[in-house]
């Protein structure tokens, strides 16, 4: 039970002045520090996924396993579950992040029924709960893994087959009532099938009709137990399903809202399924937050030139600010997180690079939170922004963000007035002021 | 007045059995032939747009115009807009559309003044109308040009200059009225500048508020006049700019939903935009017509491997049936239609290339709506998809689709009924039958 | 060892008049017909891979197995390996195809050492003799698994470690004695993982010098032995690395050029790779044709929006006819053929599915073969490109195609001949002729 | 002719010190400063391109031109042609760079035969040596411009045509004999129009071999005159033509070798054309560089969520440092240069956001030269990458690289050695060491 599972890698330090190869140091990340107004581990709310990080193989479509773990014997044992979430809580302590992550099948194995599954998971979290109460590591959210079984291989929410739908249903029940006991933050649904591989065998009027019921019918459980965690919806364009109906943030609003759902569930937004739906990167953090639906960020990254999800550590730190800028400007993400769903390289095999991937992970963010933090303390975007916009400050402009005019008003208005002319975007000139910053 | 602008060249008949190099003939599309109880003419509305047949210069970002028309000087002059007019009402004629449509800015050229600019229009209109009662030729749509203008650099109804918002304003009301008087049957809203290409310089929120006053008041004004047409926003994900706020169907939905404004505007789907937007070809008709949205179809194609909007005229069958189907399923456009905005590859420079390609375009659909009918009179995938969703449509199931089920009863049903099993999703299968009858 | 695999089902025949939901029968493809000179399976040469359909579990990165094999009880035993190989040719024979591909980890479980596991393979290979005697099927190519194991995860032939490099010269070496020994007509390289994931580890130029000598060794070792099959290779850009070496057709040439090794292989291409470049479907097929290096076909498709190897089964009739002129215009593939590279969807559970989809391929290629010919009889094409260049068949121009003029004489006959005038490329009028016959 | 064009604008000066706003100053650009043992102009020999900055005018496929320049009148006239130039050198010179590149036809008037447009070209050359001598600026390269005229619009060397064929001939020919007059330390070949829109009309193979032929000519031609300048080859996948013969480094090298002119030609790199190829960044300039191809770079960037070509300035650090390490390792590109292939976004209308686009640009491979020669000078990568590979260095490593070893003696020696070990790729550790030095 005090097994060590990292030998000789002690907790991680922070040290501005370590050098390039020095890698089991933090040389930006330093929690307490106040930036902002808020210490770095306040505005950043680090977490540690458990899927990737003690359940990823380095298996990929072309090859075998290729991450060993010494405390894993790969066995579907509680027994080895168990080893699993000690050797996760040692590395989040040691980390340093107060946060972690989770889907239920992750966490523990399933049963040969719903009724052995959810003992299993009982069990289990009976162990989370104390390794919480121990480390004062929290949890962010949970989650129910709905897509990697074989009965779910055509959807959870969405199934043509209402068996499969209430066996769905059944497991974010139970989910539910673990993540209430464990205290989460949130609770996420990623609907990796929810969505379609081919349209000759789909009726997608009646799937999102159906996979709206069970939203709003775990709006309601939640509500009865008393969690009062945000649910989020997390987006992604493809990948299983040839097309998911939570392509991205805009998408899953207009879901929300054509249900009327949009007052129960946030959204978790992940920069590797927005690039991955054609946006830039930061584009459906700015969207989610702008329509104030911005629950959480899966904060990883892919690369632009691969059309597939590679979950990779962020490592940009142009890319990390444009995010810290939406989320300083809104305050903060809490009850939401920076939650690391990202995985190592199946080629990264030793174990210290679990360690290195994070650190620079979070390095890279708080490089970002500093970078963001002193472009908003000398509100040099800000005030440009402001000024850019600033002939809807009064006459016409402010009746126009009042709603009191019409087109013969601005008819007459733009008659009176002649030709306005098109002001310079000066997108260049702003590159140069953020690259001043990063 | 009575010039001939095509000579040579007479109206489209239709034969059945001409050969693969005659091409000034219709294989497939014989307006008066009744498919699936209405005659071809009805399902299709195939409409010409005036940008790209009568303006289109083959022009591209690398080289200069290759398409060069006798009838056209390459003047501004109100003289050489007549003509263009004239001659294309003998083109639609003689190709045999019922319907056009057109760019406030191609049919009449701007002024110095919008009261300038607005007599222009007026003086093509009092033509077009003449033209359209000569010829019984109508409008399907008008639609105003925001985005060619450099005023519109940076948006038109996004516009960070309230007075470019209200130039604005004061074009799309006067189109409006131009449009009514043409007893237009849509008008739509193309929003090629409404978005951003880089975030520093961009207040996300304050440009979509007004976007959506813009379109609040156009849908008042509308009313206001007693236009009767159906009004549409046409979304498109990138270019020109890099983020379009009306990036795919969903999308605008969002926009709609989240502004009250989805009981006043339907969808003009392109499928050239909607594979640009890393959907299916058909994805976004689909999408609107399920969702009750599907107001028109721009009919036209892009290559799969090009990232930029190609406009090529369609000739894919199997994409052609897919969009066939759906249409058939809603029985049909109207008031919208198929509306060709294609143009000719910048080489081919020929004048009867012009008619050639929108005859493929024509028995492409033509060839699609007799597939979609066949497919829709032996009923082969109504049955299949309706069988996959059978257990929706009584028990547990029933009462999924009902909203009178809880996850406790759910729970509750998949505890007794135990694993359930996934059924064949048979793809290959439906994929085969659609190519029996493609 | 007279058990059948697949009850219920029986060989599948011929039968034009087939309907749409008969699915177990050949609507096109009669393996005797002749067509443009030669029987349709002569053209064709149809093969079985062993890898999708025999090892193909519908895990994906996301999700468990789905596909249950009756006779595959999961372990990796020698009895099992040759239940899998029995079914294999029960399946191939059924189908009627008269090719089959592997690699060499497929067929025979890995063993402790390299004798072990050259010994499994020996031994299956023995069974493998034995089937392919009784049922005249016969191998199309073979291939070693250069990917799957984890030391492989940095390259094989490219891998930094010399060591490895060995290793895999070891298992080629082997695999080259079993595919002499067994018939096969070619012998195939993919590297998945000859390429990088990051430029910050890697030394590209080493990587290339290894991965050629390497090639050259395969090459000799060939010679020695007398194996007379070509040698292949089959480019793929990308996926699992990051970036592969051999990215495209004529990435691929360039290497072999570079080292000298183009008269000892050439390229196996499958369109989906093609695609997944950035390419049209055909493309490659075109290319590697063009520069005499098209030596077989793995005809599989994708799908256009989604950016990972899908391998689906060919299914649209435009495009496999694009490729059968290809064929038709070098004489047929012969030693090479069309290798169904391609798996059913996770969600096609039956065990029908396995044939559905063979034979909804076959089809296509069939109905493909059919219009190919058609076109290449009635010679409109062959006539229409043949016209477009007949500039460089007399004079200048043929001066310029035989070498024998300079830039000073071109110059003074394009100063004597004046303006020349650009001829319509008429792609529109191209693409109705293709669907004239498609 | 001693006009100031851009009046209120000195020489840019470089201040360290400067704070984010201050636009029209050097932060890192210090030309004289010695950085890795040479001055930062010796190493990035920054050019700045005629054709965007001096005839740019924002038009776009969807919008009208944008950019006013009050020297340039929109006509064709000589005069203005003359201002233009003259307004060039001045920008040249206030911004401080030693290069610039032109076509032929954007800073001549084409005249209406050839003779007409030699003597207006050589008349522009007239001005240009003296505009030249007088300011030092020097003729990075020239390049003739075979897109934007109609004729070209089915290619130039590989026009269907041969008398459009020998109209480019006599065009490249006048070129090359002005590049020499003006002492072009190199030529470039960029083929936009030589490749396809679509193979049903297209002989690729005799295209090919014409395009092969125009190569020779003009090499023999550049021999002939004496011009010592490098020729190049710029490779473009994919607009404005559907493909580019000259796709990506790898192709235009297969092609260069199959037609034996490798020895003539190196390539000019723009990694905006590069992404668009589905590479990462700096992947085309580190394969021509492997392969001693690499000539000079078009410095810019694109945004990889767009699918053409934005020819954008270059802002990102990490980028230009990966490929500041490549030029670091040849030694340098001259008789290259990084020239600036950019062009000022439609929307930055101010005259002097041509300064500040360039400027930061400059900043950003000045950055990116300090961080690079940082980077070689403590060796961390150096090392790194030659200790991964350290296994080629002696034994069997050291045979496979000098060729004298065989797949029996490589069996022999992995039978012997046991199942080797994978060495981790440690990915995300060398990310982490190039955020310390970016």
């Amino acid at each position: 039970e005090d097994a060590v599972f990292f030998e000789g890698i002690d907790a991680i330090s922070f040290n501005a002045n370590a050098g390039p190869t020095e890698s089991l140091v933090y040389k930006h990340y330093n929690p307490k520090q106040e930036v902002y107004g808020r210490s770095m581990e306040d505005w950043l709310r680090y977490s540690v996924c458990f899927w990737h990080t003690f359940r990823g193989t380095g298996a990929d479509p072309f090859g075998f396993p290729t991450l060993v773990r010494p405390w894993d014997d790969g066995s579907n044992s509680m027994a080895n579950a168990k080893r699993r979430l000690r050797a996760a809580f040692e590395f989040f302590t040691k980390l340093g992040v107060k946060y972690w992550t989770f889907h239920d099948r992750d966490i523990a194995p399933e049963g040969s029924t719903i009724e052995e599954t959810n003992r299993n998971l009982d069990e289990i979290a009976d162990l989370a709960l104390k390794l919480q109460e121990k480390t004062g590591v929290k949890l962010l959210w949970a989650t129910s893994n709905l897509f990697a079984h074989p009965r779910y291989m055509n959807g959870a929410g969405s199934n043509p087959d209402a068996r499969i739908f209430s066996y769905a249903a059944a497991q974010v029940k139970k989910c539910l009532e673990v993540a209430k006991r464990l205290g989460a933050e949130n609770f996420v649904f990623w609907g990796g099938r929810e969505g379609y591989h081919t349209l000759l065998n789909t009726d997608i009027l009646r799937e999102q009709n159906h996979l709206a019921s069970f939203f709003r019918m775990a709006s309601e459980y939640k509500k009865k137990i008393g969690f009062t965690g945000t649910l989020l919806i997390e987006p992604k364009p493809k990948e299983p399903s040839k097309h998911q109906y939570d392509y991205d943030a805009m998408t899953v609003i207009a879901f929300l809202k054509t249900y009327g759902l949009d007052k129960e569930y946030k959204l978790n937004i992940e920069p590797n399924h927005t690039t991955l739906a054609g946006h830039g990167y930061e584009h459906d953090v700015v969207m989610a937050s702008a329509f104030g639906m911005l629950g959480s960020v899966d904060s990883n990254t892919g690369s632009p030139d691969l059309g597939w999800d590679t979950d990779q550590f962020p490592m940009d730190i142009k890319n990390c600010t444009q995010v810290m800028r939406v989320i300083l400007d809104q305050g903060g993400l809490a009850p939401g997180g920076l939650n690391f769903d990202c995985k190592v390289r199946r080629e990264s095999t030793n174990l210290r690079d679990m360690f290195i991937s994070h650190i620079g992970a979070m390095d890279s963010f708080a490089r970002a939170l500093k970078c963001a933090a002193k472009i908003k303390e000398e509100g040099v975007f800000t005030k440009y922004v402001k000024e850019r916009y600033s002939t809807f400050d009064s006459g016409i402009g402010q009746k126009i963000e009042q709603g009191t005019t019409s087109f013969e008003e601005l008819e007459k208005f733009a008659m009176e007035n002649g030709e306005p002319v098109a002001v310079s975007g000066e997108q260049e000139h702003c590159e140069n002021m953020l690259n001043y910053y990063v």
